[in-house]
């Protein structure tokens, strides 16, 4: 009984992730009420971004089409001696609100996953290597997340990085600023416990 | 650091009701992941929505423009001595599911809200009662959300339509099915059983 352009819209929306019909629908309500030039220019940013956006060919951040690296790479007052691995886009991102990181990254794009058939050619493992056999790098910081893929992911690198003669770190795992050794789980109070520090 | 199409592409997505700065960027990388097709499809599917939807005027339900009237006031099996009230359009599509109502509908696009400036002037309520005075309709079931300003909306309307001579009806309050006595609100409880019926 609704009009097919809304049903398509509503289709289109619930394929997003974490939307379901129903919020899709709500989406949908909400683009019809609101004044024309939102959707026009809701539909203009989403041809925009896949015109526009690719991945930087050195370090797989997302990079503007027109320039032939990434805001990270072309930045000269970064440190070309550190480089920070990453799962994805938005690691690197809370990385970067830090601002306490000023070296260089590279986005695996993934974690290895034998269930999910995440194999090291689905990552830009490859590429990795590659860039490290012609630069200066001398640290990496591996810093997949803390889960099962990612600790495996990062000993895999591990195991191809050290004979190469650079030096590879791992962030630092213990309980969260703020938290509650109360509620902080096993692993990570084990965890802290173990890695505990001089004052 | 992002590429500007980017960032303009989670500020609108972010202009969205219940999506916040980072689910719009999580939305965001999904498109960009995603196929180009699927962002040029939901694309497309806006710019179609605001070009080909429109308010019926006779029921104000949506309408596509290209037809003179909606899909429920053109279907000639519908009832058209019965007419539903609500709210807005996700009401009259809830109530169509329970595919229990066979009559038209009146969608008022919001209730009386006097804090927040909605008088009877902003509803669909002069079109409401212009319709009702030449038209067949013998019941007005005023199906208006069971809070204080839906409350408010159906005794206004209550008001206007009684002295038309038109049967004026409200849907049923009470424990909702599946429901728990134990766990219903006191108001809840206190309607149903004043409102209880004969078995």
């Amino acid at each position: 009984m609704t009009p097919d352009a809304l049903n398509r819209l509503v289709a289109q929306l619930a394929k997003l992730p974490g939307i379901g019909e129903k919020t899709a629908q709500r989406l949908a309500f909400h683009v019809l009420r609101a004044p024309a030039e939102y959707a026009r220019g809701l539909s203009a940013a989403l041809l925009d971004v896949v015109d526009h956006v690719s991945l930087c060919p050195k370090c797989f951040s997302l990079c503007d089409k027109a320039h032939p690296q990434c805001g990270f790479c072309s930045d000269t007052r970064r440190d070309d001696k550190l480089l920070c691995v990453v799962e994805g886009i938005a690691d690197e991102l809370a990385l970067e609100r830090t601002r306490e990181f000023k070296g260089r990254y590279h986005v695996l794009h993934g974690v290895l996953s034998p269930l999910e058939g995440v194999g090291p050619d689905q990552l830009r493992i490859r590429e990795l290597l590659t860039r490290l056999q012609d630069t200066d790098v001398e640290e990496v910081i591996l810093a997949t997340n803390p889960d099962v893929e990612g600790e495996a992911t990062a000993l895999y690198l591990t195991r191809l990085l050290k004979p190469m003669g650079i030096k590879v770190t791992r962030l630092a795992q213990g309980i969260p600023m703020g938290g509650d050794l109360e509620f902080a789980d096993q692993a990570t109070l084990a965890r802290a416990l173990s890695a505990r520090r001089d004052i």
